[in-house]
């Protein structure tokens, strides 16, 4: 057997476990967004403003969740393919852990810091997610060449 | 053999061929966009502009595939991820084949609608693709945790 | 044994190899953003400016990081979940590597021509990418139909 990705291994259990939590973080966000759309009644789109009675406009708590959301799509999904090819690479169980489960954490409080405009710790909890995924990415790549 | 990704289960066969389905769908996207660009003259970049002796200008036509795209970006790699993880879960065939064909056509819908402002088919389509990530993402959490 | 995807399969290799330096490459976008934000002092919120003394403003060279970065974006995480797919078509090992080291080279150098306003080849560079995607993500649709 020279798989790793397999239900029998504890560390990919832990990957598709964070994963998961963060697929459902990520689709939480156009929740937030359309439920400030909707207070507001600012729209993207002609037609989305017709129904709702709002009107078409940018608007600074909208996009605040936008900006959020972005950084999210700049940076989970990396995680999901980094952090699944470094199964691969056999890290110990713990160092899988702190990378997925410290990843997942600075995921959540980055949005809980950028929506209530928190710094520097939102920018803190960025950096963090980075330095793990950039762990991840460069002992993968070091593991294959 | 504990792993569901191989080619003889035949939800995983469902996953692949649905997933490959989405990234022709996402790759359409960006030639949308160069034939409104091109058609309309209007370029973000001052190079292309000159090249094309057009313009550096944002145009309501662009803009709304440019939503729809980002729109995707927003759903479909998540899709990706989480229905892998979902097939992980061993889903009867039925409700794997509902999960992952019901989202590739909602998203398909979705640019549909969105491209010819359809509304609320736009809305409902968006709704149906969140509600089967969020159903899957959720039993992968509490399958896994 | 009817997965492709394990270590001893040197087309999966190559796959965990080229989107590893991808993660590399899409995580230094952030980094490049962030310099060029706090070289000009521009932010994207009233927070981050009142740490730097800056100001919320948006900026030409900065949009166009954004605009490479959005554009990788659209592009590699459809690669890594194509060409994961496209490894379980038991492709030639030849055609693989053209594939996955074709499309790594294509987007590193779009970046490099983004960044350094070089038409018609961030164009051309774009194009590659493009082209080696839908012809991944067409076989394996053709494969899995």
């Amino acid at each position: 057997m020279d798989s790793q990705w397999t239900l029998s291994n504890p560390v990919f259990r832990t990957w598709a476990l964070s994963s998961s939590i963060l697929a459902v973080k990520l689709l939480l966000m156009a929740l937030f967004t359309a439920r400030h759309r909707i207070a507001k009644k600012v729209f993207a789109n002609a037609e989305d403003a017709r129904i709702a009675n709002g009107k078409v406009k940018t608007d600074e708590d909208v996009e605040r969740v936008r900006r959020a959301h972005l950084n999210d799509l700049e940076n989970i999904p990396a995680y999901w393919i980094i952090s699944l090819i470094f199964v691969l690479t056999e890290p110990a169980a713990f160092t899988a852990k702190v990378c997925f489960y410290g990843f997942t954490a600075a995921r959540v409080l980055h949005t809980f810091f950028y929506l209530n405009s928190v710094m520097p710790f939102r920018g803190i909890s960025f950096i963090i997610g980075q330095i793990l995924n950039a762990f991840m990415a460069i002992r993968c790549v070091i593991f294959f060449i």
